[in-house]
């Protein structure tokens, strides 16, 4: 199920699109042997999107002008769409009875498997923007080499996604290019906050069993490769934006996708899981 | 019960104290007409001292300096220690079952009964501070009070917290004086907090139909006699601090009592709540 049903509006054409679906033959789901580490690493995807998504979630109502604003509520809600479609394939291939909802509101901390760079609190909109756009130079490649995965699964929901984190790259590209070349003071603003989460972007590449075993089964790319790509991206959007991509290591930090989690996701868990949890089973 | 018993360190003292407290006759606690107004008076006196008291431990690990973060994680254990006993007290009024933990971790939002000033956020530390002594100045000349109520459990907690409370007083409103006579910078600082939590102090001093109840069953004092007992505490400490009283209305944020909120409660809970709601009924 690429994504969850909604009750209110039943719409036809995701109803037929869900069967068509569910038809589509996909060898990796059955596999057995595969099964902990494809569940393991759609649940990856899913929380890097759930927890971004939340991150940016953060900023409605608040945004420092009413377009900004709705920019960012649009791209959460992109997000937390594209979770629903992750962590409901993870749901399936896991095959225990859980469903997207269950994973996103009932794990615990030490279960989720999002990237530390994600979960950063969102200081001020220059932090918020800097984090977004170099995850979403990562996610725009890794998008395009699953849209050619062998699980015929993971390429729908990758070509769906792709639309729209494509749409993301070219506006947080634009911004840190406008907010770096702006004034003296967005200048600093954007220079700090590249310094602040550059040591958390090496994670998006420092592959594990995990990642070679989906790699392997041609299900996802090598992460080795999409380096090179993220980097060209990088180089290009900090130059022109006149920032200078900081000295320090840019994996100092690591081990999210194991579940070693800043303190930050606790913090977030407690209140994205909220109802969930005070009301076990509450739908609408 | 007028405390929760420690499981890792049994305390002779304090388990014959209980035993004592037990067999005090208070004739209140079976009285069937009071008991709604006595329930949500005692939960409004349990509720003030435990979102203050958790508001002031996230400061824990990120005072200033050592000696104020040990400070404020010590006020904030007096705190939720009255807590303990408020609820205890509170729960046994209801008899319906429930535990002071209960009712800690197991209410939502709605259903709390503290004033709105102490859920408000921490601020800088400067907020912290003015927000804290605006309330201890109050919770003395209470607690005073209420150390002679007609209910001996109610009078018999009073005199416990009131040697806490007295030290949160003096401390708060020294560090008011400091920081106000202070640099221009901590001047100014301490001004605009007075100013930001100016306009929730009148709730305290807002009887309404629950205050009236137990003020007429002698359990606790008329809340419009403590006012000028607080006027002249508040007006002392800010003429020497050399802050200016502000001008706007010390009213303008009630409901709180009530169960109205502002939007920063749920966040508190969320957190506070977390383990309980996540993991029902764990205990170490």
């Amino acid at each position: 199920m690429p994504s969850l049903p909604d009750a209110a509006t039943p719409d036809v054409a995701r109803l037929a699109e869900r069967a068509a679906a569910a038809q589509s033959h996909d060898p990796h789901i059955a596999d057995v042997a595969l099964k902990p580490a494809f569940f393991d690493w759609l649940c990856r995807m899913g929380d890097n999107s759930l927890i971004l998504g939340h991150r940016i979630s953060e900023w409605c109502g608040h945004g420092p002008v009413l377009e900004e604003d709705i920019a960012l509520a649009n791209t959460a809600l992109d997000l937390i769409g594209h979770t629903q479609m992750w962590l409901g394939l993870a749901a399936e291939v896991e095959g225990s009875g859980r469903s997207a909802d269950d994973l996103a509101f009932l794990r615990d901390a030490m279960k989720f498997r999002n990237l530390k760079l994600v979960e950063l609190p969102n200081g001020d909109m220059a932090v918020t923007l800097m984090r977004e756009f170099l995850f979403d130079a990562f996610h725009y490649e890794l998008l395009t080499a699953l849209t050619k995965s062998s699980s015929p699964r993971v390429a729908e929901i990758a070509a769906k996604a792709l639309k729209e984190v494509s749409y993301h790259l070219e506006r947080s590209s634009d911004l840190v290019v406008r907010l770096g070349d702006g004034t003296e003071e967005s200048h600093a603003r954007m220079q700090a906050a590249l310094n602040k989460v550059w040591g958390y972007t090496g994670e998006m590449f420092a592959a594990d069993a995990v990642d070679d075993a989906v790699a392997e089964a041609g299900i996802a790319p090598a992460l080795a490769d999409l380096l090179p790509l993220w980097q060209r991206t990088v180089a290009e959007v900090l130059d022109e934006a006149t920032l200078s991509q900081p000295e320090q290591r840019f994996d100092a930090q690591t081990g999210g996708k194991q579940g070693r989690h800043t303190e930050h996701l606790g913090y977030i868990l407690a209140e994205m899981q909220f109802l969930q949890r005070a009301y076990p089973g509450a739908s609408w």
